[in-house]
């Protein structure tokens, strides 16, 4: 692609190094931007620099904040002896978007990859350890990726804290609501018949 | 969608304000940036809020340029004579691209449409009138899109036109290179028939 101005051509670049940006979409943005003000421009980038500048990570739980300690620690209404482990922000923002869980969170910043280099001292697992005894968590929600990675860090963490009277539990796997059975994979159909629960009506009803 | 950091929040509405870009997607460019170095957001920021502060127009066809004048207009194996008048800069860079065209442009910022409020006094139409006798244009290439927004812009200009001794010419419609015939709607197809030319084998070649 040829740019009629080096200028353009930069902000263009800018652009397609974001994820899922490609050059034609990021000209796109560019001249969408051009014809915009350009104090429409400037806070644009005043909020991207903003936020990339002053946000800090909760010194609790990791998850982003606007204070050293984040909104959820220092919440009032919180169950402050459960912690919910999760692998990224966006996992908390999902589950507080259900509404559904009133306990704390741990954000490890990934999960144990091998193959991608990720051993347990990069993610913020000590802090995680030391939590336990510190709070007086009774329970640990381990609520990662059902994959290899996300099983092995479940199982890393669980030796970890093997010493500790603490109940871990997982979030339970099945079919999806909505979700019709003939088109389930079949692990998650035959998992499902054998992890099968009591019916119980007012579990069904708070859901649906 | 609830925000653990008014930050994370201000960038999102930020970003999801582009054309073609939602929270959920706006979210994920945020993150993105959390994970890079801050150094990436100043860069990213700097690139877009120079582009939209330096960019000039170029003062012949308002073309943008980092110079009062474009690279095309100033450019040496450019034919002067002609002019091709297109809506927008990205017409320019379609064209461009294609290498078959030497000339001159000149960009009108939009057509006519009195729908959407834009008359011939929005667009850059006097500009042009003038360039004609003053550039001694003996050719005006009309890439409009084929639309009645651009049939009436089209019709405008050939009237404003008209006591100027200019040859005016319209981008070829017909069949696309590669298209299917069965597939073609009636209108192009029927017009295509109509508007045949004599075979030209120079031309097959030089197009495929």
């Amino acid at each position: 692609m040829n740019f009629p101005s080096k200028l353009i051509e930069d902000a263009v670049t800018a652009f397609s190094q974001l994820p899922g940006v490609g050059k034609k979409t990021a000209l796109r943005l560019v001249l969408h931007m051009l014809q915009e003000p350009v104090e429409i421009s400037e806070q644009f980038a005043d909020a991207i620099v903003d936020m990339r500048k002053k946000i800090k990570f909760c010194a609790h739980c990791h998850n982003v904040s606007d204070d050293t300690i984040c909104s959820i620690c220092s919440g009032s209404g919180r169950d402050k002896t459960t912690v919910c482990v999760v692998e990224s922000i966006r996992d908390i923002m999902a589950i507080e978007n259900t509404n559904q869980y009133k306990g704390l969170y741990h954000v490890l910043g990934g999960v144990i990859s091998p193959i991608e280099g990720v051993s347990p001292k990069d993610l913020n697992i000590d802090t995680f350890i030391q939590r336990i005894p510190k709070e007086g968590i009774k329970e640990i929600i381990m609520a990662l990726s059902p994959t290899i990675e996300g099983d092995t860090t479940i199982f890393y963490l669980s030796r970890q804290l093997k010493d500790q009277d603490v109940k871990i539990t997982t979030l339970a796997r099945g079919i999806s609501f909505g979700g019709e059975l003939e088109y389930a994979d079949e692990m998650t159909l035959g998992r499902s018949i054998m992890t099968r629960r009591l019916y119980d009506n007012d579990i069904n009803k708070s859901q649906g």
